[in-house]
C-alpha cells in the first residue's frame, strides 16, 4: 500500500458519504461537501491504483449504459474509460438506431435498456428545462422498476452535462486545481475568474460556467463570474454560488468586466456560452418547430457575439492575473484564435503554454465519474478500496 | 445453494437437450418439448445465479456478433445483456460502416466476422421468405468455415427475430406467463387471444403472432387467434400449430371475431401486424426496386387498417376475458390510445394497469437468450451451472 | 505445454524484438527481420493457445481505440478480435458523433481519448502522404501526453492501413503462405507475382500491392510486380522493395505483363489498385474542393481501367503458373467475374477452388494485430506467453 494511498482511506473514513449510497449524482450542489469529497478521495485512491497496475475491476460483468444527445469526445471517452476500469461493458443507446420513434415513454426505454444496467450516463444539455427534467424521469423509472423487481440492480444515473450542470466536468476542473495548488487548503482566499469569451459558434450550453461558480466557491475560492451584459447564466445557479459562498467564507461577485475579474486572479477560465434567456427562447422555438425563429434566433446571436470580440484570454489579459501566471481553465475542445479559428476564446500562444495542465485537467474525468459510480454502488467504499488493494490484481499481466 | 437452484438443476437432468450442443436457434418448432424446457430451465437458473450475486461468465474473452437489419431496442440491449452475462463481448456489424457493398457474398462476410465469434444474433425480419432463409446462410456459412479449419469455434446463430418466427420474444412471454400462473402444470386449459389490434402504423412484422401460435400450443394452452378478414398469417405457421395443438391435447382456433377470442380468455395478445399476402406482394415489390407500388401498396394497407379501429384492447374488451382479468402481453413498444398514438392497440388505462408485468415480459430476454447460448456452446448444462454455483465469483465485488 | 508451442517459445528467445516494446507499428520495412519473425512467432504462439483453449488476456482491464476513417469489415473484426483476446475493449471513435469538428488538433483529440487506452488502430488510406503522417502525428500526441503525465500507460499505434502500407494485413498474407509452405525456409527461390487485376470500380488503395512488395522480399521470395503502363506504385516503395531483395538475395523485378510475372509462379496476389499519380492528383483535388475535378479524374481513370479487362486472374492465366497451381492470395473482399460484377479480379472458378484458403489467409490477421500490440506492452513477450500457458486460464470453461 502506497504512502497516498493510506491517506486516502484515513480521509475517506472521516467523510459522511453514505447517502450516495443507492443514489444519483445529478447536481454537485445537491451534494453535502462530505460527499463532494469523497468523490475526488475515491477518484484519487483510483488513479494511485492504477499508476501501480492495481485492477479496479469491482464488477465482473454489467453494463454502462450511455445516452448522448448531443456530440462528445471526451465524455464519452471518460465515460467508457471509468466503466472499464471497474469492469462494466459500455453499451450505446443511440436513439437513431433503436425502435423508440413512436412516442415510447421514456419510463419504458429507461427499463428496456437497464436489464443489467449498473449504470446509466446522460449527455442531454441542449434546451433549458429539459436536461436534468430527463435524466430525473429516467432515475425515477429505473427506481420503480428496480422496486417492481423488473430489475435486478439499481442502475446509478450519472449526469454527463445537462442543461444545468455539468458536474463530471467542473470535478474533474476543481480536483485538477487541488492537486495544482497543492490541496484544497490551499485554495482559501485564491480568486477565480470564471469569465465569458468571444467564440463565432453559437449556442454553447451554460453548464460549465453555472457549475463552475456552483461548485468552486464550496472551496474557499472567490469566485468572480464576468460576462458582458446580456449573458446572465440561470438566476437560480446565481443563488446557488452566492449560499455556498456564504457558507464557506468566500466570495462571490458578478462583474461586466473581463478586465476585473482577471485582475490579480489565480485561476482563469474564459469560456463562451450563449445567454440563459436565449437558451429559453430557443427552446420554445425548437418546442414549436419554428425554424424561421431558430435562425433569426441564430443571427441575432452571433451578431451579439461579434460585438464582444474583445472578451479573449489575450496575452494582455493575462499579464492582469496574480504575477502574470495564473492557472488557465478550460473543458475543452477551446476556440483558439488562429488555430481553430479566426477570432475566438483564447489567444495561441496562451493556449499552447498550457496545454499540458489543460490534459491533465480532462485526464481526472474518468477517475471522477468512475469515483461516482462506486460511491452510488457500494455503502463501504474505504473498504472495497482497501481490499482490492489487497486483492492486487494486476491490471497489466507481468 | 439455493433450494430453487437445486430444482432447476434436478430439472435439467431429466430434459433431453442434448442435440442442441454445437446447434443454433432458428424457431421453437423445430426444438423438441425437452430443448424448450431446458431453454427456459437454465434461463431460471441463470438468473438465480444473478440475484444471488454470483457470475455466470463462462467466457474468459470471446465476442457475440449481431446484425441488425431493422431497428430495435429490447431486442439489441437484451443480446448485449446475454452476452456480458456469459462473459462475450458484443460487436455490431454496422452494415453501413463496413465493406460488403460490391456483392460480397454472405458466406465470405460470415466467416470474416466469426474468428472470435462464439455466437452471431440476427434481426431480419423485414421481407417474407428472407430473414430465416439469410440466418441459415450465414450458420451454414460458419459451420464449414469451422469444419475448414478457418474458425477456432463454431459461432452459434440466435434468431433475434426472423419473417417467421421471433424466438427470444416468444420464449420470453412463454416464461413470464410459466411464472405468473405457478409452473407450467396450471396453464392446461387455460385460454390464450392471440389477437389483431388496430395500429396506425404499417408493415408489422408476423413473426410475434406466429411465433406465439407456435409455441403456446404445445403448453396445453387453449390458443385462440383472432383477426379481421385478410389479415392471414403464413399458412405453414398455421399448420405448426394445428399440429402442437394436436399433439399436447390443446385446441387452436382461428376466429374473425376479437370478442371470441377475447371472451373468457386467461391471457390475451392483442398486437398489429399486416397481412402475410401483403407483405408477400411487398417482397416482391421491393425485389423489383417498385417504389411506386410500394407506396401504392402502403396506402393500401393504412385504409385497410383504419377499416377496424374497433380491434383494440379497451377497457369493454378486458371485461369479456376471464373475471375481466386476463394477463395483458405485449412485446412492447405497443401503440398505445391517447399516449403514444390517437387510436391503438391498447386503451391507456388498461395498458398502465399492466405496465408492472409487461416490463416482467420483457426482462426475461436477456436470460432466454444466454439459456440458448450456452446449450449450444455446452453439451453439459446442468454440470456447468452446478460448477458456476460451487465457484461462486461474485458479480459485484464486496 | 504443446510441441509447437515449445518451438515458438524457444524460436522467440533467438529473435531479438526488444526494440519493439514501448513503439508503434507503421511499416514492415522500419523493424528489422527479427521483429518481423518475432510478430510471426508470437502470432502462432496466440493461436496455439486458443486452440488449447487457454486464454491469452493479458489486460485485466483496458481499451483499444479504433479509428477507422474508410469502411471496413474484415479489419474492423481483426482488430476487435485482438483487442478482446488480450482483454482490451474496443471503443471505436466515430468522427461524426465526436465534438473534434471546429479545427481542434489531433495532438489534443489523440489525448482526450487515450486516458485508458492501451492500443488505438487507425485506418487511413485514402489520400496520398496523408494516413501515414497522421498516425505518426497521433503517435507523437500519446508519447508526449505519456511523457507529461497526461496519460498512464502510452497507447501503442497500430496502422490499420494507410496510404503506404497495410502491414497488419501483408504480415497476415506472409504467415498463411509460411504455413502453406511448411516454413519460412522453402520459400527461398519461391516466384511471386503481385499482379494488378481489373475492377470496374476506381481508386483502390496501392498499400497492398505496396506492402506485399516491401515484405516479400525479405521472405527470399521473388517477387514480380505486373501493371500495365500507367499504374505505377509509389517509387520509394519500389526503392524499398529493391533494396530488400538484394539484401535477402532475392529478385525483384517489374514488367508490364501479368503472363510474364504469372508464368511459373508459385504465388499470385492478382488485384486492382490506382495508378500512384493519380491518387495524388485526386489528393489535391481534395483538398481544394474541386468536385468537378474529381469527377473528371474519376471518369478518366475508369476509361483507363476499362482498357485493360485482359488483366484478370482468369482459368487460362492461372494455367501459367508452377504446374497451373500457385496459391492464390487475396486482402478480401475481391471483384469476382460473374458474381460481383460482370468482368472482374478474378473468374468465379478460380476464387471458389482457393476460398478455403483464402478466408485462412484472413483469420491470421486478429493473431497478427494481438502479436503486435504484445511486443510493443511487454519487453518480455517470451516469458509473458509461457506464463500465460502455465496460468492455464480456460478461454470457455469446461
Amino acid at each position: 500500500m502506497s504512502i497516498k494511498f493510506k491517506d486516502y482511506i484515513r480521509k475517506l473514513h472521516k467523510l459522511r458519504s453514505g447517502r450516495m449510497y443507492g443514489n444519483d449524482f445529478f447536481l454537485t450542489w445537491e451534494k453535502t461537501y462530505d460527499e463532494i469529497q469523497a468523490v475526488w478521495t475515491v477518484a484519487d485512491a483510483l488513479r494511485d491504483l492504477r499508476e501501480r497496475n492495481i485492477s479496479a475491476k469491482v464488477f465482473d460483468s454489467g453494463l454502462g449504459i450511455s445516452i448522448f444527445r448531443d456530440n462528445s469526445t471526451r465524455t464519452r471517452f471518460s465515460f467508457a474509460s471509468a466503466c472499464n476500469m471497474l469492469g462494466l461493458e459500455v453499451q450505446d443507446l443511440d436513439e437513431k438506431k433503436s425502435q423508440i420513434a413512436h412516442g415510447e415513454t421514456v419510463r419504458e426505454t429507461a427499463n428496456m435498456i437497464s436489464f443489467m444496467a449498473d449504470v446509466i450516463g446522460i449527455r442531454d444539455d441542449m434546451y433549458i428545462g429539459k436536461g436534468n427534467a430527463y435524466m430525473h424521469e429516467v432515475a425515477d423509472a429505473v427506481e420503480s422498476g428496480y422496486r417492481d423487481g423488473i430489475l435486478e440492480q439499481r442502475p446509478t444515473l450519472v449526469n454527463l452535462q445537462c442543461d444545468i450542470d455539468h458536474p463530471t466536468q467542473c470535478m474533474a476542473d476543481a480536483l485538477h486545481v487541488i492537486h495544482e495548488f497543492g490541496g484544497i487548503k490551499n485554495l482559501k482566499g485564491k480568486k477565480l475568474a470564471m469569465s465569458w469569451a468571444y467564440s463565432p459558434s453559437y449556442g454553447k450550453p451554460l453548464s460549465v460556467p453555472q457549475g463552475v461558480i456552483g461548485l468552486f466557491t464550496r472551496l474557499g475560492v472567490d469566485v468572480s463570474l464576468a460576462y458582458p451584459e446580456g449573458y446572465e447564466v440561470m438566476p437560480e445557479v446565481v443563488e446557488v454560488a452566492r449560499k455556498n459562498a456564504d457558507a464557506a467564507g468566500s466570495r462571490f461577485t458578478i462583474t461586466n468586466s473581463m478586465d476585473e475579474a482577471f485582475t490579480g486572479a489565480d485561476i482563469v477560465y474564459p469560456k463562451s456560452w450563449a445567454p440563459f434567456k436565449a437558451m429559453e427562447k430557443r427552446t420554445v422555438l425548437y418546442g414549436n418547430g419554428d425554424t424561421e425563429g431558430i435562425n433569426a434566433l441564430e443571427k441575432e446571436l452571433l451578431t451579439q457575439n461579434a460585438a464582444h470580440k474583445d472578451w479573449a484570454c489575450t496575452e494582455e489579459k493575462m499579464k492582469l492575473t496574480k504575477d502574470g501566471r495564473a492557472l488557465y481553465l478550460h473543458c475543452l475542445p477551446a476556440d483558439i484564435s488562429g488555430v481553430s479559428c479566426n477570432e475566438g476564446e483564447v489567444d495561441g500562444s496562451v493556449f499552447d503554454r498550457y496545454r499540458t495542465p489543460l490534459y491533465k485537467q480532462a485526464s481526472y474525468k474518468p477517475y471522477v465519474i468512475a469515483a461516482m459510480i462506486m460511491l452510488a454502488k457500494f455503502p463501504n467504499p474505504a473498504e472495497i478500496l482497501t481490499r482490492l488493494n489487497e486483492r492486487g490484481t494486476q491490471r497489466v499481466f507481468g
